[in-house]
């Protein structure tokens, strides 16, 4: 009977033993990842900051990134059924919506926001990780508060009517700002802004180019809402360093305000702020990180192409003194209705674009190893060094190209790559309009892949009919046919774009 | 009896939780690498591209790695036994063998290859990691199909008889090509070859530039081998671009072809394709990205340096228009059967250099602070901090230098980091040739450690005295006995190079 | 009974069941965070040496950083209490101390310090991260060995008396150089210094500009200290080419010599290297990497800024044919005792400031999201994006500043990122004498928040009073007091600076 007992006992001592096991097992594979979070930033807030950041990036963004996905989901589901060509739609790393945008100050009187780093989107992206691209929106009569940033900028105005300010030592000045002018902030410079109009409110879209960081600086603050960076220092340092003898008038200055950075200015306010304000830069030269020079309109210069189905202005860097230094080239594009842009591919910039008005979709063909088994573009992050083992595995004769499609609305913003082919719709609604930035833009040119000059019509015989293996004639017939350039009419019987699959 | 039970039982729970505990903890051991790498690759798919990338490069590795290893095991067993000064040979971070080139087009007509990252061999070569190198080989009468790159190259043909046609906007430009021609190409130029002789092969060696990609783009394929990026778009939006009425005729032409990118090309169309080179790159001026100029043929100039034990022909930046912008410099180096080239650093420029014929080895002297317990040159991819951190443990007086040895023969490349000292052996056999790219080439120069225009013997009496502890005398009879400069006779007793332990 | 047995076993079982679980996840736990960077040491070892490096890095600092942390405890417990602003101080990611100074040579005869890499102490740094500091100090009547570098670098003269000189092929010069001197030296020159004074130490400052790496090679050297990188050529090769018939002449002059990096010399030997030494740097245009220039004397020029509270001599990239290629300003700040500088701040460059004499402090403005809950400074590592979500999360309307203060004293560095408000203060015992490197000093401009010439009395009376939200008299009565300008009288009741709690 003890036997008895004790194999009983046994295989109970075994099955409890293994149960234990298992629990233990499941419970640390359950928990590992966030574990293995917490382990790790508990562990490089000791040594590396990299690290951490990393880290703790992916902790805090766990929520959010949840959401994202059923996002992208729905969105899979309503426009993104399979297509002809058996290719699917999917999350688009190039394609950044009003979930992109991050809130920075949020008051009555105005808004500002910032475009999430591209790289937290894509991988592919990297290239233009010092890039960041923010929106100002300030209220009728209003005045911003001056502030400096830490990153060289280039401002286009897309709507309304206001004056700009540049302050640096011993120099102050004054522009008139509109819808389409340009204009280069060299870091440091104190910037404050006025929106002198009744009705209208005073857009601008900045892009900046940061050396690694992107901060900005309020000095003429208080409390909070903003706080004045002169707070961080010592009262009576800055009673020192102002030789005022009463601590008292330093924290007055700076301790009660709490009025927010858009605010409301009265009539003669704003006359006083706006009456000196010049059109033109001034006379001097312009120099890279010296004196500000004043905005151009992008709009007084004839558009570089143009016909009935859209027109597109350039503000290249050469072509301009306040550019060069950034080596960001502005571009303004308006697609008429129902009409497209391209294909085309540009050889050596970057292409940012934000949507300013209308609706529409972008396509891009992106070189893909193996759609069939690529389970989402996040996978295009991998390393050339996969796709290169890929192409070894199986042999393969070249690239494939899988196809980027995004929707394109107000606050919208798409990247394209260099050497990208592209090509950008308009829906049948309205037309479509687009600020561009063009990063790394000097020497780059724009490569049409169909219309009037398209590049292709340019090999010789032998080469069109070789490369299709068809007679010229018919190469001709589809390369040939087209008259307009650039802009062209689109594919009419589609509605509003984008979702219809053919 | 029942305490009895109790004890036992009570001893019989331990071992057994116990036992149960070690499973667990072993099975959690052994699994804990695989684990990560799947749970890393699964969490950062959701959050983090670049981290995704390291990752899964990391699980796809994992076989090819292996068998590196044994590879690398099996090289040591053969060549790489004990050296007089003690000193072991291990896996060399600066050499690529012929495992290191990924094919991405293999067929009858032609290939080619690309080399690896180079960072994915060793960090210490992250500062030319933005550099890629890739292999052209075409078979006699073949039509090469045209594409473009996102990334800027410089071309240098090492065998063979052609022609090169460079398309951009509005220009097309067809060049003869032979063996010695340099050729910049900038991004987005569309290029086609044409290998005209028949039985030469054309081989071109290309240098790459990439902003942080590096993507191969056919417009002119069908539906595979290569695909062509016409097919990423939606068909009808094609129509509506070429404006041609049936979406068929659209399908047809990019639908059916599958003849691959190497093609035989017939008498006449190679006569056609061919009749217009010219073999001067015209009279403009090259501009950066601009218009595309022609070759230039690097053995038309007369060698930098020439003796009887090799020849170096060079193509600085600042003498060819070309290369500027890239600021690559492009050399080629013939080094006699049985010579050798160097001791010797170069200041500025890390120099790549591809074996296009022969072979031999190199030696580089490399900064090193424990060679006694290192485990393997990846080691020297740890950060300097930590090599400061043992340099304050060890009081040690300056670094220590270990000898970087790789054999070399036809497509391995090796890579010279700035300041280190080299020196490159041919076999008794056979010259050895290189083409070598130099990058950050502006300034650069070769600093001479042996031979007539030695360096050391620029030093006065007393700084050589004082730094050998010996007379001038016993300095100048090593530094002062050789007459001839930079290629000199190799040790001859040796044989094959490389292996010979002395 | 038998069931009372089960029963009780049962419970038993699951206790213990339980507890060996515990004990094993405790383990686990304990265990994890050693066990980790061990697995990911050996995993990374084999696959990609960044992550390596890293993981190796944060192994290996482990001990090293728990003192630190010790350390800074300390000093939060001496001088860093609470403020009267509610903030406090912690551990600073812009301030270098003596523990952040490696030592790579140690002789009687001189010593050379590194400074570790920046972003080894701060992620928010990685901006300057190819950019390196070391000391160099030679005792009286000493001889350096010659040696290159693989960077580009600047060097200023703290101290002494002494000659240098720079071979390379076909030239050699010898300058002379003193406190004061400002000398660029290309990559790859070889370098070698006489202290030549009788009482006074030789001390230079070097500032490098690294591509990546960071070495230095000794070719004149022995078996050790320093090894001669001839050493890692096979002897038989160097045979070869120095054209010398005994191999035992080659391992005779590199074989023996044991006698260091700093070595005495002779009258007569000083006598010899000094004589020839100019102290003009000839009258060649500089060019980039070629044919170095020699010193020019900061101290010869007239102060750009100057009063009865200090002075600062500077050296603009522009106004020296020297620097431009290296964009790299240097500049020298006097400051006299119980004054300050500032407060102000740069619009382009960042600034790396190395204090050669004196005790004070420095206090800076760093924008930060969430004083009250973070830990350390090191959180400021953490990604825009997160602070972007914080905003977004908290709805906040702009930054917040948190104080930066550290101590100063011989041989501390502190860095100030671009236009971040700083202000510096000598202590009431002695001067503050800071050397300080601009890195991307082009352009750069000094924005003063103080004084004469502060920024802010150029803004119009409605931009005050709408920002202060105050009548402009209550403005003016702070913003115009100061009539010095840059260098103010200090806060004079404070005495040692720093400590002092308000």
């Amino acid at each position: 009977m003890t036997y008895f007992f004790k194999a009983k006992f046994l295989l109970l001592l075994f099955f409890l033993s293994l149960l234990s096991a298992n629990l233990i097992l499941a419970f640390e594979r359950e928990d590992l990842e966030l574990q293995r979070c917490q382990h790790q930033c508990k562990h490089q807030e000791k040594f590396d900051e990299r690290q951490q950041r990393e880290c703790e990036q992916r902790c805090e963004d766990y929520l959010e990134e949840k959401q994202r996905r059923q996002h992208v989901e729905q969105r899979r589901e309503q426009g993104y059924q399979e297509e002809e060509d058996g290719k699917q739609y999917r999350d688009n790393p190039y394609l950044f919506d009003e979930q992109s945008w991050r809130t920075v100050i949020e008051e009555e009187g105005g808004s500002t926001k910032v475009l999430e780093r591209f790289t937290r989107k894509s991988n592919l992206l990297r290239g233009i990780d010092n890039f960041r691209v923010s929106l100002y929106e300030a209220n009728p009569r209003t005045f911003s508060l001056p502030n400096h940033w830490d990153a060289e900028s280039v401002s286009f105005v897309t709507n309304g009517y206001g004056t700009i300010t540049l302050v640096k030592n011993n120099n102050r000045e004054t522009f008139n700002i509109k819808r389409g002018d340009i204009l280069r902030i060299p870091a440091g410079t104190i910037v404050y802004l006025v929106n002198k109009d009744k009705q209208e409110k005073l857009q601008i879209i900045d892009a900046f180019s940061i050396p690694g960081h992107f901060e900005t600086f309020f000095g003429l603050g208080g409390k909070e809402n903003p706080e004045s960076y002169f707070r961080a220092f010592n009262t009576e340092i800055l009673a020192a360093a102002f030789n005022v003898h009463s601590r008292e008038k330093v924290e007055r200055l700076f301790g009660e305000r709490k009025k927010g950075v858009f605010l409301r200015a009265s009539e003669k306010q704003i006359r006083e702020l706006t009456k000196h304000a010049s059109s033109e830069g001034g006379i001097w030269p312009f120099r890279g990180g010296g004196r500000p020079r004043g905005p151009f309109n992008l709009f007084d210069q004839r558009p570089s192409t143009s016909n009935n189905f859209g027109e597109l202005y350039e503000a290249k860097p050469h072509e301009f003194k306040q550019l060069p230094e950034l080596d960001v080239g502005v571009s303004f594009a308006n697609i008429s209705r129902g009409a497209m842009a391209g294909p085309y591919f540009n050889t050596r910039a970057v292409k940012v674009a934000v949507v300013v008005d209308g609706t529409g979709w972008f396509e891009m063909a992106c070189p893909h190893y193996h759609p069939s088994t690529s389970q989402s573009f996040e996978e295009q992050g991998r390393s050339r060094l996969q796709e290169e083992e890929e192409e070894e595995r199986e042999g393969e004769s070249g690239p494939q190209y899988q196809k980027i499609r995004g929707q394109l609305s107000p606050g919208t913003v798409f990247v394209t790559l260099v050497g990208h082919p592209l090509v950008v719709l308009a829906s049948n609604d309205e037309n479509l309009q687009l600020v561009c930035f063009e990063i790394n833009a000097e020497h780059n040119e724009r490569i049409q892949l169909a219309g009037k000059e398209n590049v292709i019509q340019q090999l010789e015989k032998e080469a069109k009919e070789l490369s299709f293996g068809v007679p010229e004639k018919q190469v001709d017939e589809v390369f040939n046919s087209q008259k307009e350039s650039f802009f062209f009419p689109g594919p009419h019987h589609r509605h509003g774009g984008g979702h219809a699959s053919t």
